[in-house]
């Protein structure tokens, strides 16, 4: 046995780069909350969260109820947090997981506690968490470059430096950034966050970076910015050009309606997004791909559960990214390292965030991919000297909740973020 | 790393009862394959398989591919497994698991192998094999009493006398034998293998043991033997009397008919033995219960895909049983105490199996559950002088392929096996 002796949850704030999406732009700081769980016989497990108030306090409801359970104990973790979230309700519905359920709410609390627990399992076993996954399948991992319409500066100071990489408004704009991206990074496959522009702006985007980079798999995510009329004014202009188109039309249905007219593959981060929601996509035929990820699936067990049920139903799998840290970037490496059918390029905010709490080194995207860490555990190591001024910066910074569309307003006075905008 | 060094893999066979089934009858022996995976550092892992000799023969192919393989390597096994097949063919189909596929054979070959690896794991870092499979939810796994309508000997001499069971052939046989295996093992649950008598009779059946226990739970197994004609003239006769009705009619749109006109859950480890089957039983809304089995779904993590499934899509998990021996009953064990969704009681051959190739002790039935061994791996240790033993009785009896159309003929010269024969 090696039982959890306590868990700490720190939040932390990391700079953001203003980068527009459907609903509005990122806040100067992007949020997280770093998972340490302490074992009993010494060994520190990592694991990372949303940083709002409200994950925040679940995490650290949950948190109180895991002493004495067993690192490797991941049924009884499951457990242990349905029943300390018990009064806590479903709470709000999030931008990033659709309708809220009390499943939901567990699932994204459970997630980084299992990581943190994987992560001690490996450090006691001396093992990869990869090979506590099944082993890995591939030696690297492919991540796609994120582009972003974005501004070059926050519409109000945030204090710091603007981060150099400019505006991106237009094809050009975006072409450009993807080249930078390319260059420095090594990306085969090329996802544009869209519904920020006119969709036909969008589309000409896509046909700039296909021009641009002809071999590159090109994607693009409106993000349910999208009426179904507009999905199918634009549809042929991406046909042809795209690996998959991300959600465009909000829900199940309007999905559905979309998948019925065209062969372009759908995907989704926003329809299906926890297991209660996949008997009827598959039934309703909403989607050929799932951008799984383990924070609000479930974790790591969750994500392979995921991915057996992809497999089963012919469907195929992605990885969603949000802004996070190299904590989850390096579990989001051990599982798809260990994922057979996880075979597109996974998302991640990476290169977007100059700030971590990890010790540099251990994880880098070269060539497009990152080389699965071949150390104990996660593989990453914890900088406290950075989760200590990171943690300052989130108690001076003011944001307390991730809200793209406040931040917007500073800039569009009465912008309400309201969706589907075109 | 933990290095497997070489693989050998042992037939062997055991006294086996007249056990009568929807085609014939049990031979004089079960046989089955032993399975020793051993490491570069000394450990030695155990699996136990079919001992036919397709599955001989495929398992020897395969094990002849794994040295090299770290034992924490479960995606590298089946891909290997799968590439030493890959001109083995699909062959026959199997009475046991439907419609032959290459996946099949592939999942029946795997099965065994992943288990002596996961023993392996367990031996290696002095964890029970249920820590490796997220920990147990369950202390203790509820099994059932597996009742047979049977003869008292084998029709010829098989060389050894008489189990001392007797006949079973009608109701009040069926009774008795159920009272016995309670008194005996506490079962609760009780499970008739019908498709044998008179569907009537077998019905009458159920309703001597609803009369004889009325706190225990019900099932019925007619084995695919009944028209769909026969089963709707049955079923008034089981509604309300059985907690599920298994198999009733052959393939996945006969279950489905049958479903249609039933409030009864229908049960399959017939119709559903692979995960390219799952979609159109769930499209058709065939089966309300699938019957996992290790042994062919492809091992414990398969297994666990398989329970993921079961519960995403609303389906209920029961547990297969074949004649099988003390390291399949410890990996069902530990399998079983690990998935929070397996909540019927699992079947098992176990009390008509007089002899075995593990020590006893370490796993036994008390109050119709076995207690998860908390050893390491699967906390079962191998009697080499039974191995010997056993395996010098599959040398002299003459059996190489489980067969109950011919055991049967023995008896009833002309006998078939045609299914279904009512």
């Amino acid at each position: 046995m090696s039982r959890i002796a306590d868990v700490t949850v720190t939040p932390v704030a990391v700079k953001d780069a203003p980068l527009l999406t459907s609903i509005g732009v990122h806040q100067p700081y992007a949020l997280r909350s770093i998972v340490e769980v302490r074992t009993g016989d010494g060994i520190t497990g990592l694991g990372e969260a949303y940083g709002d108030d409200t994950t925040l306090h679940r995490l650290r409801t949950a948190a109180a109820a895991l002493p004495g359970l067993d690192v490797f104990d991941l049924n009884g973790l499951a457990a242990r947090v349905a029943a300390a979230l018990a009064g806590v309700g479903a709470a709000t519905p999030t931008e990033l997981a659709g309708e809220a359920s009390v499943a939901k709410a567990v699932a994204s609390v459970v997630a980084p506690l299992e990581v943190a627990c994987y992560d001690a399992q490996g450090r006691l076993l001396g093992r990869p968490v990869a090979d506590l996954l099944g082993g890995r399948v591939r030696d690297a991992v492919p991540f796609s470059a994120y582009l972003f319409y974005r501004w070059a500066e926050h519409p109000r100071d945030p204090g710091y430096a603007p981060d150099g990489w400019g505006e991106a408004l237009d094809p050009d704009g975006i072409v450009a950034q993807a080249r930078r991206l390319v260059d420095e990074y090594g990306f085969a496959s090329l996802k544009l966050k869209g519904g920020v522009r006119r969709p036909e702006e969008e589309a000409e985007a896509v046909q700039a970076l296909r021009d641009a980079f002809p071999g590159h798999p090109l994607r693009l995510d409106p993000n349910a910015n999208w009426t179904i009329e507009t999905a199918l004014r634009v549809l042929p202009a991406l046909e042809g050009r795209l690996e998959y188109l991300e959600d465009p039309v909000p829900g199940r249905d309007g999905m559905a309606a979309i998948a019925a007219r065209t062969g372009l593959p759908l995907a989704t981060n926003m329809c299906v997004t926890a297991f209660e929601e996949i008997p009827e996509a598959v039934a309703l035929g909403s989607v050929r791909v799932v951008l799984g990820d383990h924070h609000y699936w479930g974790g790591l067990r969750a994500s392979q559960k995921l991915a057996g049920i992809c497999e089963t139903f012919g469907l195929g799998l992605s990885m969603h990214s949000n802004s996070h840290l190299g904590i989850s970037l390096a579990a989001m490496t051990h599982l798809a390292a260990a994922t057979p059918n996880l075979t597109y390029a996974c998302d991640t905010h990476s290169p977007w965030q100059s700030e971590d709490v990890v010790e540099p080194g251990a994880i880098a995207i070269r060539d497009g991919s990152i080389a699965v860490p071949g150390g104990p555990g996660l593989g990453v190591e914890l900088d406290r000297d950075a989760l200590a001024r990171l943690h300052e910066q989130y108690l001076r910074c003011g944001f307390r909740d991730r809200d793209d569309v406040a931040a917007m307003r500073v800039a569009v006075p009465g912008w309400t973020g309201h969706r589907p905008r075109f």
